[in-house]
């Protein structure tokens, strides 16, 4: 009774996944997905849950059936008109709404989803609306209630936002910022200057053509001359009737761009330009209609605890547009190498790229990698979503500072390993494509330099790993004195046994040993106190000789610190990910395909760091390296029968992924055919072809002039 | 009296130095070029030779003077017009005969150096020469001298040239290419065809919009219907006197590409087109008047190697052109790092980033890098030309058909190991430039791209490996029965103590021990034979375990006969290069900046291997990891005070190198900012500024369309 009821609910379930996502075309792509040993679409209800998958769906349909969105194959758009048609794309989301405030607040997953699905479709889009909605409007919410009227301008788009940090001269290094905001008690105004085009704001997103609104950081000055230290403003830099700059705003654009060519990326210089003082975003302190400066030291500390953990926000959202780049790169390369052909056995038959050792270990731990640093990225917005819970609730206890430090820990981490991960991913599925992979229409070389910039902005990747080392390394003391210490989220509880982790050895003797990822995950708990304990021994060596805390940090990133942080991440990624796998709730035909994706991150992960489990005494003989190494092996032909069925549950719809050697059809040379076909002037002469026929060079003519 | 005249040699020396190059521009950077350790034109004498620098300023001066070469920026270049451009300089190269083909003759490095020059000016300019000058006319040229007249008009450009072998679904297998030649005696032609779109000639660069004639490749079937395999022939596919395509030839343009956007890479499809007889290129065989097919097998063995070794030309040039690409980028990236300040030791003081060690490690191995690998390109070119000396006074004795296969061996390899290098690097220089990195008018994202192809085309990376490796296995035989062997160039020689070499250990025991390459090349020699061994061992296993050839040899790859073929090319690079440095004619200013340079590549080449050290038993304990990580971090550091003057020594002219940041002044800012300036419309009002300030959105308007 109790298995019938079970066959029903199940069935029940197929027919909704059914109805949830399309049956993808036939075609070339089929032997493979026949032989998926999972069906893809109760993946993807359990990886996103029907809701999300809805929402994605409304998101992609409307894109799709309207002409604004439209692509244009063969086309060279032009920089200008990329980023006009960009600005009307924004504005037409606005007029879909795909979320009100009230779905997003019951569920804020969603608002990740909105902005990953927008930017599958193109970055420069996804990114302007998240520049104005949420870099630009999040200060200005979480400042004070007296914005209410600027908020309300901001989501009807009557103004226009961007978030006006860096300048030319000053990107990482904040602290040395050099635009003033001097205040003038008599007419009770800041008065923001440049001092020179070296401190202009650059790099500034939606500056460059269109923000009429900045918040902008400047060093605050009071009427005594002296300076309180970095502050952010509401700035108009625009008039909202006209666009035209406000007096004293110089502004414009930065020009092109390695990709992200969509979004007007901007400078600004500021001469005498006056703003009333209420445009002070007062976070870390205030100024007095007489010109003093106020600022409570324990307000300043609790806001810095919440300051940090709300600018994690931007480097977790990085994290799943890292995620999603991998997604999509995999998404063509892993279709494309299912359907050509090269070599073969014999004279006459030709087999499928990816029937090939090398090309499944060029790829298939990516795809791994996507599926557990995916669940990371999702699971660390959690996290960040109960941390604000408590920003917006004015929490101000110990737990919710304590968790403001470990989510800044774990996004410092999280934004380098994830975009690295998808950056060399790009570079791999390009190559992995051949020449193919090389063709724009095929879309590889946008995703490697749309993402490129994720490996830079909000903290370029090995400045960052620094603040998760430090934030390790502040254990030590506890360590050392055995003083008992967990974090909220727990990351760092199984440093509670150093001593005894340090003992453990590498203990897998068979392939078959090694197909769980609690293998590589032990190794990395390991390693982790491993290069904790030696990034503090030489930081100490350093000091007694006698250097600077300065220096003897600088001198203790490579090899020790820079790789802690590292290690720490992807031991904290394989964690999750290997209890997300484990849980008992995982449907019964899903879990072998997700521990095989589990035990192969964590392997290929662990696999590059393997001289220092050798070095520091973990490992030892030839046995560790070669199991290690057959076991990548066997795990990617274990997985390479899912591989595209595992593509199918991510990869958006064909309009989406816009790739003509990735579309779910597979018919790939159609479809690059089809394309080139488009093409403006495919087969036209050359507009210059006299320059060839009559004008002949006159060879050695200009030698002489040598 | 020898030590006068020594003086004045020198001084002589000194001041012809002075003439042959200009001094570089005070600035930012003259700091750090006080602080070198050496001269730097000394440095380029020793490296290139007066005549080659005269050779390179000639083609950059006259490049710099001719307004048809001048650079646009802030100008957004369609395609059309970067291909039409494109042109015309390659039409004006013509005119300027930068080099007669008796001064050719007499140093084959100048073809070379125009080449590489050109290329540093811009690759589709360079390559597109190269693909008429080169790979069209080179097969035409070894043919037969019944081509005369045809030679003749491709120096006068009457005709353009491009190379038709690859076809949309075949690349790198070319067995499997699908275009058929039919002789028919009746006319005495060849008839081409093209089955079907999938076997259309594909990705041919020149192609395009231009080329006037293609070598094709195509299967020849003779009259009784017999395949006698592929054949190159002569076909004309455009009209020269109106460019329109001949009657059958369908031909068009792919499309944009990732780089090298200047190039038109075409398709082609041919329906009963047909050709003279005498357009077969008969290297392989040939076709009577009756349509028996000829070829004496003897000969073809003998042609195969000698192919063998021509087809190595493409893979040393692309080797050539990836070290030039790791040159621009590590000259831009240095200067950047060296004006770049960026956080410091007080609060008031900034230094530059290149004092940082972790910017060092990043960037100065890549700085070593580009010394040894372009030494070993050089080398290798000429090994090269000694090869087609004997290939052109026709040699056919058994040490020509070996010097044919080492050269094969070693390009097939040396193209993987240099465009990866450069690839990498490029990705690291854009990165540790940070945002301004990302700015197109930095030009790392074109050094980039357009090197991207580098990984791809004359063979993909992956696959050419195994050429390499299958090199190497085929000495296992000797190895086994202890039977003496050599090669023509001695790479393989050290092979012959393979059983010795086996029972090496690391025996460095500090930092200075490490401070000369014998140190690593001992090491790279080990592990040559460790993966040799390994290799041999796993290729057995899978054939005892029933594998076929073809398969045993896929799975032997990762982990085994691709790890064999890039240590044995880093180890040959390596030799060379340590050899270079330690010779007694390196003038003494030079030797300890050049011996260090050749140190930390090997060190940080060989600590990518250093996990099989230690599997292998080569390496065991702490000791061997941390003495060979802290002799990089010591070799970085003793390197980052020549950093400058080093990327001097091989920086192109400012207008060539063409990148604001990169400029020989070091007034990054000043540079960046003027550069803005000039941008096309930088500061003016968007011309869709209406849509933001009239035309409102109304929110939620389109949400019932859901």
């Amino acid at each position: 009774m109790a298995s019938t009821l079970n066959q029903k609910e199940m069935n029940g379930n197929q027919s909704s996944w059914d109805g949830l996502l399309p049956d993808l075309p036939k075609g070339p792509l089929s032997t493979y997905r026949k032989k998926a040993s999972f069906n893809w679409k109760e993946m993807a209800v359990f990886i996103d849950g029907e809701d999300i998958i809805q929402l994605k769906n409304r998101i992609f349909s409307a894109l799709e059936n309207d002409p604004l969105f439209a692509h244009h194959p063969g086309e060279d758009l032009c920089r200008e008109k990329y980023q006009e048609l960009t600005f009307l794309r924004s504005k037409r989301i606005f007029e879909y709404d795909f979320l009100t405030q009230q779905e997003a607040m019951e569920n804020p997953l969603k608002i990740f989803n909105i902005v990953l699905s927008l930017g599958m479709y193109d970055w420069s889009l996804s990114i302007q609306l998240c520049l104005h909605c949420g870099v630009f409007a999040g200060p200005i919410m979480s400042a004070s209630k007296r914005f209410g009227h600027i908020l309300k301008q901001i989501y009807s788009m009557e103004i226009f936002g961007c978030f006006a940090l860096t300048e030319l001269s000053h990107g990482t290094n904040t602290k040395g910022i050099r635009t003033t905001a001097t205040f003038d008690p008599s007419s009770q105004e800041f008065i923001i200057n440049t001092p020179d085009f070296e401190a202009a704001k650059f790099w500034v997103g939606n500056m460059g053509k269109h923000a009429t609104h900045a918040v902008l950081y400047a060093q605050l000055y009071t009427p005594d001359g002296q300076c309180q230290g970095l502050h952010s403003f509401i700035v108009q830099i625009r008039d909202t009737k006209t666009l035209l700059p406000m007096p004293g705003v110089m502004v414009g654009d930065i020009g092109k761009k390695l990709g992200q060519n969509g979004l007007d990326n901007g400078f600004a210089m500021f001469h005498n330009v006056r703003i009333p003082k209420e445009n002070l975003l007062n976070i870390a302190g205030d100024v007095t209609a007489e010109g003093k400066y106020s600022s409570s030291i324990k307000e300043v500390k609790e806001r810095f605890s919440a300051a940090l953990g709300s600018l994690s926000s931007g480097r977790i959202m990085i994290t799943g547009m890292s995620m999603t780049n991998l997604k999509l790169a995999l998404a063509i390369a892993i279709r494309f190498s299912a359907v050509r052909r090269q070599f073969g056995p014999t004279e006459d038959e030709e087999i499928p790229v990816l029937e090939y050792q090398t090309q499944q270990w060029r790829l298939l731990p990516y795809l791994a990698a996507a599926y557990a640093l995916d669940y990371f990225s999702k699971s660390l917005f959690e996290n960040f979503v109960e941390f604000f819970a408590g920003v917006l609730t004015k929490q101000r206890n110990q737990r919710q500072a304590d968790l403001g430090r470990e989510i800044h820990a774990l996004s410092a981490a999280s934004k380098p390993l994830t975009s690295w991960t998808a950056q060399q991913a790009a570079q791999e599925c390009r190559e992995a494509c051949g020449g193919h992979g090389y063709l724009a229409m095929n879309r590889l070389g946008d995703i490697r330099n749309d993402n490129d910039p994720n490996c830079t902005y909000e903290g370029d990747n090995n400045v960052l790993l620094q603040q998760t080392s430090n934030y390790l390394m502040s254990w030590m003391n506890c360590i050392r004195d055995k003083a008992p210490f967990e974090s909220p989220l727990g990351t760092i509880n199984f440093l509670q046994d150093y001593h005894h982790i340090l003992g453990w050895k590498f203990t897998a003797i068979s392939v078959e040993d090694c197909m769980d990822s609690s293998v590589p995950l032990a190794a990395y708990k390991w390693l982790v106190c491993y290069l904790l304990r030696e990034s503090d021994l030489k930081m100490n060596k350093e000091k007694q000789a006698g250097r600077s805390d300065f220096e003897a940090k600088n001198n203790s990133q490579v090899y020790h610190c820079r790789s802690l942080a590292i290690a720490f991440i992807e031991q904290t990624a394989l964690q999750r990910y290997h209890d997300c796998t484990h849980h008992p709730s995982v449907p019964a035909a899903l879990q072998p395909v997700l521990r095989n994706l589990s035990a192969l991150y964590g392997l290929w992960s662990l696999s590059k760091h393997l001289a220092l489990l050798y070095q520091g005494g973990y490992a030892s003989g030839e046995q560790p390296g070669k199991v290690i190494q057959d076991a990548i092996l066997e795990l990617c032909y274990r997985l390479k029968d899912d591989a595209v069925a595992l593509v199918d549950v991510f990869a958006p719809p064909d309009f989406i992924l816009n790739s003509a050697i990735g579309k779910a059809s597979g018919e790939l040379y159609k479809n690059i055919w089809g394309e080139i076909l488009q093409g403006n002037k495919t087969l036209n002469r050359a507009s210059w072809w006299a320059e060839f026929c009559i004008n002949k060079p006159v060879i050695g003519r200009l030698r002489s002039r040598l």
